[in-house]
């Protein structure tokens, strides 16, 4: 038995049928809000009913959101305990089964596995939780206790940290939940091994949705010497050298990222060809390029430049520029990889910004290649326009 | 020392810059053609001039096709002899080396690799050209020389059939041009072997751009019934076998294409679990249906269903079409990758067509990853809008 749930209703100039079709989101502007509704506890699960009172499913509720309502099930009365966790985590369990031979991945990204706003990385024995709705955060605890049932790990961690967080009115909170982590965790992907701190928040973690990037940047870089510029961790430097780069300078502002990318360099037996350099990304590529350095494969994997749409322009300016910069660094024949992972940013514009940047170093260029987000990050059908991350992978010419 | 060269102008309300900048086409309505224009002969070589008649480079001509000039060389008096093919084939063929262990792969990707309008593609120790503009049709000898040298193949085949030539004016014409064809060719890829009829025309060849296609799915296919519809040679099936499919059933309508995915089998060593229907795919996956069939991969890979503009509509219906009918075929939980080659429909609205079919079916889905065609097909950067080959790999729901 479940308790009796508040109703929430659509406006009645809201078309009730893509929700049907599985639409995940319900804006604060569609529906019915008025005192009672504005009272419903942040992260409460609500009945949705269409302008008719007709129900449509249930659906977690947060009138602080400019997303009031994400849909859970289309069972209006389904009950949202461990074994409706247990479900769902076992279904995407399978998937990544399926994908991957170690236990190294996202296990659960969000709406298209069924936990709206909810993301769960996977490291062996251990699980990091983002729970960015208010929903996840309420029934927390449920959820971890499902993930070790489904999933065996022993160590679960909480990572409150991002933007998405304060758009639903919490707090940044990061904690071990369950377990305990002794330092980083070690990964190991496309043949390197990685260093992932997991409390260290978003500057020291790890991001998986890469992966399929990293391996066709590892294809380019036998035999070359390679620059990976924000490199966080290391992600593109260590693939790299372990497909057989000559070399790999790793260039990022974070001391701590660096000595991650460090740790990982020697984890990976290939910490003899391996640099790093601290330093703001785009001061370092003016540098490198007066001192005549010049690389077989150049990766840019920046932050946002364009997080909301307010920024795309100016974005799109520092997608051109950062490409302008690192195009000259590229030897001729040689290879450059240019990364956005900004939702506002789409691929056609993104592109277009990146070859007026290449076309400005007075380089000509094709395009390789074009990559997303990896298998594990599976795109909800109504927000697949959305892809947040693209890779271009170019050959320049002499 | 280079014979004069025929002057050919812009109009003057053209801009100039985008050639300059790399443009590799110019339309029959930019260009100033008059008598004397009208009558250079096709696949001429000519100068390039702007509107003022300073130099632009040096253009390939054809005043019967719609694209009536296509950018040669920056240069306006450059030598098109074997040392011009030369250098541009071996550049080509340095990012194949880089890209392949193995010789076998398309070696010219047309504007990307500086030969606008020809593509080759290498098997080995044969190469067969498809000559798909005037210019190439006349300087297929030396070019064809040159790829000997560069290459070291001994067979060379002209592979001079599809739409591409009508569009020029040439005539269908497939022929050995140098050494021997004993029969199909076997193509090692992805863990399988192919056989391709290098002279029995686009129904029989190979097609490359869908090589990390074939991988991906191959990944999805291990320990699942597979049905590959639009079979061809066996592109995916064979892939998918190779990589641990239980089973795969290849449904086409060609029986000369069938044969060869059978023979394809057998020298993969997967025939034991591979079998074939010839029929219409609509047919065959409506009796499939009928049947309860169900498989736990379906792949459909249909011919271009939206070839040009005009077609757009009637495509998109197409490809619904098929999704619908592919969805109805899928476990729940399995996989379904749908394929368009059509530059007609873009990424966009072949997504939501595709998507629009799965819901017809009653089927969920969610986007697990968006391929294209391999890097062996570089896009030039001012036709990097129209990438013609794409691939949604689906997850299916209950």
């Amino acid at each position: 038995m479940v308790e009796p749930r508040p109703a929430v209703r659509l406006r009645p100039n809201v078309a009730a049928q893509p929700l049907r079709w599985g639409a995940p989101w319900i804006w604060a502007d569609q529906l019915v809000l008025d005192r009672r509704t504005r009272a419903i506890p942040a992260g409460s699960l609500v009945e949705l009913q269409d302008a008719e009172r007709r129900p449509l499913g249930l659906a977690a509720f947060n009138p602080g959101s400019k997303i009031a309502a994400r849909m859970l099930d289309a069972d209006p009365a389904a009950a949202v305990d461990r074994g409706w966790f247990g479900a769902r985590l076992r279904r995407a369990l399978a998937l990544r089964e399926a994908l991957y031979e170690a236990p190294f991945y996202r296990l659960v990204h969000a709406e298209a596995d069924g936990f709206p706003g909810v993301v769960v990385d996977r490291f062996g024995d251990a699980a990091a939780i983002q729970p960015n709705a208010a929903w996840a955060e309420v029934l927390l605890d449920e959820m971890a206790a499902a993930l070790r049932e489904a999933t065996g790990v022993s160590t679960v961690v909480k990572n409150g940290s991002g933007r998405a967080r304060a758009l639903e009115g919490l707090a940044e909170e990061t904690l071990v939940l369950s377990g305990a982590l002794a330092g980083p965790v070690e990964v190991p992907m496309n043949g390197a091994v990685y260093l992932a701190d997991l409390t260290g928040g978003q500057k020291t973690g790890l991001f998986y949705d890469q992966r399929p990037n990293h391996a066709f940047a590892a294809r380019l870089a036998r035999g070359r010497a390679m620059l990976d510029v924000f490199a966080h961790v290391g992600g593109f430097a260590l693939a790299g050298l372990a497909a057989g780069a000559r070399s790999a300078l790793a260039v990022d502002g974070s001391a701590a990222a660096l000595e991650l990318a460090e740790g990982g360099a020697r984890a990976s037996g290939v910490a003899d060809r391996f640099a790093t350099r601290r330093g703001d990304a785009f001061d370092v590529m003016a540098a490198l390029a007066a001192e005549g350095a010049r690389f077989g494969l150049v990766v840019c994997d920046p932050p946002a430049f364009a997080p909301n749409k307010a920024a795309v322009e100016a974005g799109l300016r520092a997608y051109e520029r950062t490409a302008r910069l690192a195009a000259a660094l590229v030897e001729p024949d040689g290879f450059l990889v240019l990364c956005s992972c900004s939702h506002a940013a789409d691929l056609t514009r993104f592109r277009e910004a990146s070859l007026r940047g290449v076309g400005r170093a007075g380089r000509s260029a094709v395009l390789l290649h074009t990559g997303f987000a990896g298998p594990d990050h599976p795109a909800h059908p109504f927000l697949a326009e959305s892809a947040y991350l693209k890779a271009l992978f170019l050959r320049l010419g002499a």
